[in-house]
């Protein structure tokens, strides 16, 4: 039987999702604690990687058992006595039959956040980048329009990096602005059925570089397929996976 | 001359405001990046002390120079370009005549945050506290009027510590609670003349243990001025020095 787990981390000080020799990740702790519990091997999977300095409020993992030694309602209490406290499992259950935690989701909902001010601010910063100026808002949404619907989005994306098919559709991109103090915040929300690796910190870099003047690139990018027609990838600490959407419930009602 | 500085700071990894040998604070950082970038040993002095894990929004600092080697409004990019990440200078300027950060303070006003959810939030526990349960804010809000107005504060004040007086006078307690996702988020914003040693964070917790049905202390705290007639000291964490007023603009008009 599957276990799965509704997972939320502070990426600040994880060297991402996948697990690698001599380094602290998600899915290592995650791994070394369901062992713990277990008192044998779990491999834990989630619904994609997160990279390095990227959070989570959303993840979805599992990881399969013979028998269910352990009622799955109950191993978030297991799991979070044993996890450290930058991830904590905040609902666990029983996967339906045959569920995939990576290739059954529907879509996926992600925000990126920044702020804008005139010096850095060490309380925005852990989860939100810092722009160099102040993009226009109004200017953004009419970028993000451009992205919604099924396109071809090979240029949103790291290059070196290839998967099968560059296609994706973006249901929604909402952008979200609010001044407080003297600083201004930007959130760029956004769900599709799929991301390409660095998608989302390339669109937001590109959003805000066309809010901050630039010539808007993304129907260049669309037609050439090329990285060079879009602005800057943001950095990881803004990155947030909100939610994996099933299409299905998946811990009960209450999520 | 004395020199102003607005700070904010991320209090996670500083062992508080004061300097103390082989510990790492923010008055410690903050003096050796003014004594670098003016190539003296300068002493900075702030509106008050904030406790090991404390943040700030709205610190406020001084420094004395004999003369005004460098434009005071200029002072924040030299030392930004010195300071480590997690304290940033957000003004800088020359106080008035006769100022003294701490002694002509008005007003302070501090925010304490906290959260309830079925597991610990390892992205809002990094500025919030968690809480056991979940506090009705209805009843908050009526305990929170006791506190307003002039009194003697003795019983919120930690054990073994004095002061000259502990007549202080709390003008507004605001609470806002705020349901997201599976979490309820609560802050009390709580402006007054002056604070005792650990005051908001006692005040906090008796607060939050009224929410959750404890008999309200505060009414028998001020008569018998017994630290035991309220509950415990919320965590550091949670606490943000939100601004010091001192009924004058400081940093021209933007402030």
């Amino acid at each position: 039987m599957k276990y799965l787990l509704l997972l939320t981390y502070d990426g600040t000080d994880f060297a991402g999702w996948q697990k690698q020799p001599r380094k602290r990740t998600v899915q290592g702790v995650l791994e070394e604690a369901a062992s713990a519990l277990f008192r044998a091997p779990v491999k834990v999977t989630a619904s994609g990687r997160t990279d390095a300095g990227v959070h989570a409020l959303g993840q979805v993992a599992e990881f399969f058992r013979e028998e269910e030694t352990i009622p799955p309602e109950k191993v978030m209490f297991a799991l979070n006595g044993l996890l450290p406290a930058d991830v904590r499992v905040r609902r666990s259950g029983r996967a339906p039959e045959g569920f995939d935690c990576s290739r059954s989701a529907k879509r996926k909902t992600y925000i990126y956040s920044a702020y804008f001010s005139a010096a850095a601010s060490p309380l925005a910063g852990r989860y939100a980048a810092r722009l160099p100026a102040e993009p226009s808002a109004a200017r953004m949404r009419e970028a993000a329009e451009l992205l919604v619907g099924k396109h071809d989005f090979a240029a949103f994306r790291a290059s070196g990096y290839s998967s099968r098919t560059s296609e994706r559709e973006i249901e929604s991109v909402e952008i979200e602005e609010c001044r407080k103090e003297s600083i201004t915040f930007y959130r760029i929300r956004v769900t599709g059925n799929g991301f390409l690796y660095n998608m989302v910190r390339i669109l937001a870099g590109e959003l805000f570089a066309v809010g901050c003047g630039k010539e808007e690139g993304i129907t260049r990018a669309f037609r050439e397929k090329e990285r060079s027609a879009l602005a800057g990838t943001m950095p990881p600490q803004g990155l947030l996976l909100e939610k994996v959407d099933y299409g299905v419930p998946l811990f009960g009602t209450e999520e």
